[in-house]
């Protein structure tokens, strides 16, 4: 195993960007003291650090818990309280159950009438373009997934080791799964003055340089973004699947926020639509994964850890591979494909829990547009806070001015600028968010990322916390520069 | 990534040991023409390849499902045909949980009070022996622990790669996760004539021969026995732990089947236990994993993928990376988690469900007690066929006399003949088990491995119709042998 730099050294991203580590730890300590009585200058601490719905008091989507709760316990199929559709859901489920039960191992890609449903989910997402279930592979939220797509296109040492495209700033799986499995990261940076967009000069560039020291093979894209929030462009899309086509680049396309686009005028493309549309020379040769997960969406089921992968245009002996490759670990959780089911089968209108379904749903997504919208003009009302629209996904990327003075003070403990910052802001105000540094950045821009999850209110107050915190950071460390300099000068003239 | 041998390469195991693939990939073909009308000798598949309990009819245990179905709906916590000790769990779960929802994300190792659990379940067992929530590290399944506690000790090139020992049988997770991580399996053979007892004169064996082109770093030791369902007594144990002293390796005990155990005599005995009875010279410093799963015991919860693993002595910087590891896959499923805190936290007297809840467990495990002496009994009157008494576990490990006229002819088919037998018998039979050669087994020597899972009267059948199939199956090949002598001895007299 190699082994990884923590997440203070300086350009390395912690294996979880920090989500889990550096502030977050910090903040576990803090809840302990408040726990424990000790006085703070808030009283809770608030996690706007990792995109956790339901840990920030997002209720689960009533049918799917139904239908969840239904083969878990079937005993309740005699119950008169839970609607007749989601128990036809669960009788169907758990017919295709070894033994009728969701306690059986599923085969290992993922119980077949599960997959039949993905592929005809993805049919009808992408207007009829066919899709089968042989190509579909279910698993332990997306995270395994693409960790298992890398490890497959992932070998050889020194020159010939296999690079691997990813965007920064990215999130952080992508660069852990990359330095475990020993392959080369290449950082293709995005265009935060044009909203975080893909630009195909920059993956030239990327590209070609890369090449002078390892084996390209691979273009991961998140879309929308994660942290930045962006939602690509159609046209985007086709720039960049012809770039992978004339690379001979396998396409990784992490597409868990497929249903959280909330800008007036964005639109969610799918890679595989986009792929087929543009004819046979693409469509019949562009190698491509795309990625989705239960974890997101309107149904943040984390917990779960449920989601799939469509495989296309793959070599069937290295889809063989693959096949072996997830038989390792037996089968993803059960309990995670029953849930996914529902999210890729949804009511009908007719069907008894069609109205709560979609009232339920809308009302979360609604309510994520409307705190989207928030956060950016928050943000962008506070001098020396710079963001870009949250056309989609969970999360704002703001770019944030740092006094020189706290940046040399950062340095001078061995921080990133923005981690310093984070802390800073952690221990005055108890929120949490995670420094840019941990998903990768424009060397000398500082950055943070953090999610639009709080309930609205909540939210409210948080971000006039954070433009608040900041303003006075900067007059701090503006004043001590400038003591910093007077006392230069009351020196440099005493002598 | 490494290219693996397919199932039928001379001594190499499939990835899954055969239990996903070859004949078990065949089973399914049946199992579809069947469906469709098709005419074969049997009526059904009968898989007793695979340890699934549920598939096999076995049902839940009420009261694991009732705490997961009121966590999973909540809702339910007013229903008065729950029982108020369920209720109370499950209330205590949630709390534990990320905005009370098993929706959200755990922390990577598991939820804390689930962790404390656990470790309160392992001082029970253990006799009072401490077991500390922070070294132990909740999991998907326990092939997830197993995976990553490898990844964290392999590394290396050449003749300073890894070496890890593995038993002979073994369980194929341990030869495809160490192919995976380009470490080298070093065999160590099981005392088939011992009851499948671990002797430390080949340890030693194995070691010294491993030494020559490896650095062997770890042991793993599979109690109770997969394949072969012996119990290693306390003495070997102890042998095992002193020898792991003496040569500084890493232990690895994987003790998922440490609830079936029905050999009158036969007691399990933890690795931790004994190594803490040995004194500080030994718990002070050798250094152990030990795993533990719900997917097996009474339980049979393989759908939910939950299982912890403990450490112990592990170097304070070492188990840092591993927190680090583990933190990419986000956290394990939490429905998994709720079922194993039920699992290590169960009904005591006085409980409402505690006789319920005991009246299951027995019945489960007098079951399979009982079905594993019809197993041995049943094998051992059969000419040609000689099985160890299945101590522990869930399977029987026959060894096979196969005539030489069929050994050619699976050779001449590129075919193990163990592989060649289990086809014949599942092609007439429709039963379904695992060709020895997928475990690995002494040159020479035939076996394949066989669920005792199926329903009582089931296996009575079963296991009659694999004695008739082996005895004619015999008489045919060596039929076949005496025909082809006497063609050559008629060729002979001819010339």
């Amino acid at each position: 195993m190699e082994q990884w730099q923590g997440p203070t050294a300086a350009g390395e991203p912690a294996r979880d960007g920090g989500e889990r580590s550096g502030s977050a730890g910090e903040a576990l300590e803090l809840e302990k003291e408040l726990q424990q009585g000790a006085k703070k200058p808030f009283t809770e601490v608030i996690r706007a650090n990792i995109g956790d719905a339901q840990a920030m008091g997002q209720k689960p989507i009533t049918f799917l818990r139904q239908v969840s709760a239904l083969c878990m316990f079937p005993d309740l199929l005699k119950d008169p309280n839970f609607p007749e559709d989601a128990k036809e859901k669960a009788r169907r489920l758990l017919a295709a159950c070894g033994g009728h039960s969701i306690g059986a191992y599923s085969v290992s890609p993922g119980i077949e009438l599960i997959r039949q449903d993905v592929a005809h989910f993805i049919e009808r997402r992408d207007g009829g373009i066919p899709s089968r279930a042989e190509n579909i592979f279910l698993s332990t939220g997306a995270s395994d997934a693409i960790v298992t797509i890398l490890k497959l296109l992932v070998s050889g040492e020194g020159r010939s080791r296999t690079g691997v495209m990813i965007p920064i700033p990215q999130y952080p799986l992508y660069s852990a799964a990359l330095a475990e499995l020993n392959a080369v990261q290449i950082n293709y940076y995005l265009d935060e003055d044009k909203c975080w967009a893909l630009d195909i000069g920059e993956l030239r560039r990327a590209l070609k340089d890369a090449r002078q020291h390892c084996q390209p093979r691979a273009l991961c894209i998140i879309n929308p973004g994660n942290p930045t929030g962006q939602v690509q462009s159609r046209q985007h899309i086709e720039d960049v699947i012809r770039f992978a086509w004339e690379e001979q680049l396998f396409l990784l396309a992490d597409e868990v926020y497929q249903d959280n686009v909330y800008a007036e005028g964005s639109q969610f493309h799918s890679f595989k639509k986009v792929l087929f549309e543009m004819g046979p020379k693409y469509s019949g040769s562009v190698e491509l994964a795309s990625f989705h997960s239960i974890s997101k969406g309107f149904m943040g089921e984390c917990g779960f850890r449920g989601g799939y992968m469509e495989v296309i245009n793959m070599d069937p002996l290295v889809q063989q591979q693959l096949s072996k490759l997830i038989s390792v670990r037996l089968c993803p959780p059960v309990t995670g494909q029953v849930l996914l089911d529902v999210v890729v089968n949804q009511p009908q209108p007719g069907d008894p829990s069609y109205q709560q379904f979609c009232q339920e749903k809308q009302a979360v997504l609604s309510s994520l547009a409307q705190k989207a919208q928030l956060t950016e003009e928050t943000f962008n009302r506070a001098p020396g806070i710079r963001c870009n629209p949250v056309q989609g996904a969970m999360y704002a990327f703001p770019r944030v001015h740092l006094p020189p003075q706290a940046v040399q003070e950062a340095q001078a403990l061995g921080q990133a600028p923005d981690m310093f910052f984070c802390l800073k802001l952690l221990e005055e105000t108890g929120i949490c968010v995670v420094p840019g540094s941990g998903f990768g950045q424009k060397e000398g821009t500082f950055h943070f990322r953090m999610t639009i999850l709080p309930p609205l209110e909540k939210l409210k107050v948080v971000l006039q916390k954070m433009s608040q915190f900041h303003a006075k950071f900067t007059q701090e460390y503006s004043q001590l520069q400038l003591l910093g300099n007077s006392q230069k000068t009351a020196e440099k003239q005493g002598q």
